[in-house]
């Protein structure tokens, strides 16, 4: 184009120093739009993980829960939203001088266009902090009940814990505490919150027998957990990848230890099935694939692709004996989410630290890495015991015996989600409206 | 790397003219790159809107219609990308010397690059113009009819008002109506004409009593309504965001906008349910995120954050009195569709007005956006009534009383969705087989 | 920003060539960041291809199972991405100097930015490759066998297929063989796998009578097929779009012209239908949509618009008959894979030859497409075959009569996909497990 401007004369030096000048400025501007076009897309991903949360969610609930497993993804999600661009995000990443908490940035009305991006992503990692949840506590928490608790995790408990990890001045962060993507900023806040829950809820009618055995209660519908687990996955390009925050050619390992260690994850929860006789259930190896994720998440940027493997596998295996442990310890979580992203988790983070890319096994990183890890779960659990121990103590946690026996789906929103298939169901929805009216 | 440059020199500075000049060029083409791969992904994400309809609208009708939803979703898209392809986009993006109408760009062979970045987003909105309708006048509309419908929408309909607002010569366009990416061009376009099929078509059998009571007919399969409901919220981040044509920083508001706006509309409609001491169905929580994303959707770009919660928020209360108004005028919608897409939309095109950021509340804006929305109302009302009327009168727009009790399933396909699991449909499938050989 | 540096002077002149040698670099790593970020976005779309394949396949299966194709789909891509990191990627893209096979570059580390970039997206279309077997040899496979065919694919027959056609110095890619993304490299690959892989295995009880009759056996989950076939679509635009492997204004018409294909497909499969009077399945739309698809692959990206529909409207129609002549010649072919991806994928890639932009009609280019073809052909189905009777006679590649009528669900992965639904299948669940246990 102004290869016309070759012969150098006084005139054109002038001219074209003018010219140069604003296209460092398009420099600078492309860079951005190409950062903002890499975060929004990012955003969209991690956006999708909702809906995989949901699926897989429902998946492994029973027909009569089904509706109100993915009532409670869809509204988490939007309450969420508007909680976290009220209160968690200032409290999250605003300017934190004691690094203990941040003071502004609440309700962000525009800031410059940066922000927005950045609010924008962070928004759908804080929902994805809040929905572990519902998956473990799903088939016998109140509708009500549960909306107030992820209230609670997007607008205090995930940004609190955020703010000393991921905030630049956070005293975790300060500290040199590795957790690129969230392995326990954000999944293992969910699962700690979770397994609170569950405590303070107690197992499903009939998950434990009184003489200590185990009952299985299948899923309604595994093509909902297959088609959750691969929303999830996908979302996961997103959710690692776009916490670059930033466009450049670092995100193709990023993208790549990822899909690596989701692989390794499955096919080591495979391996543990098969060497401990178990039949290969559909929910393990798609939890198995997550907890290799998960793994995988604290580390994705900052481990060569050997060590993802290993990382997602030991995921997937960390996963498998996770779920078994708190089917002994009489912990009912419906769909492994504790396993999936707690103790995957804490794994991630710890080899985050001992697989660091120049700085392999250094004693003090790992130190550093389980410093993390142990404030996590001190303040995550014993925030989330008490506020789940408060709402059960008011509003109630847990619904009615006659509830969960017909169905949250019926007896909260006098709906069923199947109406045609599940012939007793859609019966009983008649019957529970009478009731309903009198 | 250049860095060696740096002691300057006559030579220098010359050979350096030459460097910059190309650098110069790259600049333009890397922006051309960055502008097609966000349109692309955009256009992709708005290809995914297709299949939330899909799930969406076939959920929400019988099993016996689930086929026929799904395959009016899918034929529609195909038939009106080569229409649009043909005839649309001219008339929409076209030479427009008289402000009313596209003269020229038919059947694009190739033309420049970006020409076919624009064609294939462009395509992807008239799809989603077109399929709004089909939620509407589900479980009895003919196959055929309905195809040609969407044929008359995407080849003539939606374009001609399309360039009336957003060709560059529109008139509209050149009377400063707002509508960014088309809360008016897209969704109440699709709306209207949904409004013009259902009052030619008439409610289906059983919807309404004789003494004017109303009944429920539940959709058939709850969890694929919250799939649609979570991938229309995904692809609405391309809708709105592509609508910049141009990578570039102001994404992020846009999304951010986008997110906030779907969100409160959610939490809209959950506080109207509960208002009015209504169930808290899945179906309304849905249409109220998707009503405030419509709402937003004229406005996305030139809105602060917390007109945009507002504008979200009304779109969800809006949708809920627009459905439950439509079933007291005995108009039976079988998604929503009118209220989501009409009813929000028009709210959202007023919005974009009032809310203008650097110029609230101007009068005169408002009135040019109710223009452009009263315009609306009457073109495409009218011409879609006039269109569905006469394929009523010609090859007929209903079917038969028998085919609708059976299902459009068996009786326009020849098959059943679900043939396990709903033993009666698959027991009749065979019935009706032998019935059309005869 | 730097307007002030306006006015000439020596000083000024010297300052900024510092300032443009770094922004030439950034130019540079500008470049290569949007790169990464369109080949990263296009990579996560066509991992969504492999919940398409899944969704499809087990929509098309009955539901009994349902489970085992969709974990075979899952487990596929886990243990293929291993694999093809170990092994397939080296082969197919390392060093090549005999152009007959790649030696190097296996189990990469690290290496550079964009080796994991490329590493990561060819890893998706290997999954891609493999998956299409899945399908067509579903509800009789056993699920260990099947998952050692899939590694084989991987880790041998694709890549060395691959490093012909598309390594640097492959000798199909020397002599002028074009194949952008994949009609014949990837899709034809699959499909004659396939292919070999049903003639190996045989039908399935009942699929075709004693007197030669053909018994259709519908799936059981139709919105299953439409979803999948959704996705699929969804994934093609990172499939052909991100075969650039650079961001780049071409994008558009790539996606324009892949978009225009599968829409002629599913026209094309539309018209054939009604013109054979034969009732228009939902199974027909989408796989004459994805023939349209398979169909442009190759050619995607060196056709105008024109030629392109038409390639994709004969993709169609080549699927329909494709289809019918196998079941005439009583193969059984669950999904109809190898029609779409195999047949249509020899139509694309001679029609990639054929409407070769700027040189159209070209006899030679034909027959270099023809050898192309051919020679996929000769390799591919060979090794299959000789893979698939291997497996058949050691291990076993066909599940037991029983174990077919039960179903694979129950019988290799002790569960049932639909447990509230199937009561016959859940009852049957239990009995299953009891006479597992003796």
């Amino acid at each position: 184009m102004q290869i016309f401007l070759f012969p150098l004369s006084a005139f054109f030096c002038l001219y074209f120093l003018g010219i140069t000048a604003v296209s460092a400025g398009d420099g600078a501007s492309q860079a951005q739009a190409m950062d903002s076009v890499w975060v929004a897309i990012s955003g969209a991903l991690v956006f999708m993980m909702q809906a995989g949360f949901a699926m897989l969610e429902s998946g492994m609930a029973r027909a009569k829960n089904a509706v109100n497993v993915m009532m409670k993804n869809y509204m988490d999600l939007a309450v969420g939203a508007l909680l976290f661009w009220l209160v968690g995000y200032g409290l999250m990443f605003g300017g934190n001088p004691s690094g203990w908490i941040g003071t502004d940035h609440f309700a962000l009305a525009y800031g410059d266009d940066w922000s927005a991006s950045m609010l924008f992503f962070q928004v759908m990692f804080a929902a994805t902090a809040a929905t572990i949840v519902s998956g473990a506590m799903a088939e016998r928490t109140s509708f009500v009940a549960y909306l107030l608790g992820a209230c609670g995790i997007m607008a205090l408990i995930y940004p609190v814990f955020g703010s000393w990890a991921w905030n630049e001045h956070g005293w975790l962060k300060q500290m040199g505490f590795i957790d690129f993507a969230g392995s326990t900023v954000v999944h293992s806040v969910g699962a700690w919150c979770a397994l609170a829950g569950i405590m303070v809820l107690g197992p499903r009618l009939g998950r434990f027998g009184s003489k200590g055995e185990v009952h299985m209660i299948p899923g309604h519908n595994l093509g909902l957990v297959a088609m959750g687990g691969f929303l999830l996955w996908f979302g996961w390009f997103g959710f690692n990848g776009g916490s670059t925050l930033a466009a450049g050619a670092e995100i193709g390992p990023i993208l790549l230890n990822t899909h690596m260690a989701g692989s390794a994850g499955a096919v080591g929860a495979l391996l543990t099935t098969l060497a401990m006789r178990q039949p290969v259930l559909m929910a393990y190896v798609v939890n198995g694939s997550l907890g290799g994720l998960v793994a995988i998440t604290a580390g994705c940027a900052s481990m060569d692709v050997p060590y993802a493997v290993l990382t997602g596998f030991m995921g997937g295996i960390v996963t498998m004996f996770g779920v078994w442990a708190l089917e002994k310890l009489r912990l009912d979580d419906v769909v492994g989410a504790v396993a999936v992203h707690g103790f995957s988790g804490v794994w991630g983070t710890i080899a985050a630290g001992l697989f660091l890319k120049g700085n392999m096994f250094d004693l003090n990183q790992v130190i550093v890495q389980l410093i993390g890890v142990a404030v996590a779960f001190v303040w995550v659990f014993l925030s989330a015991l008490l506020m789940y121990g408060l709402l059960a103590r008011t509003i109630g946690l847990r619904v009615s015996t006659m509830h969960e026996q017909r169905g949250l789906d019926i007896t909260e929103h006098d709906e069923v989600g199947y109406p045609e298939f599940n012939r007793d169901a859609a019966y009983q929805r008649e019957h529970v409206q009478q009731l309903n009216r009198l």
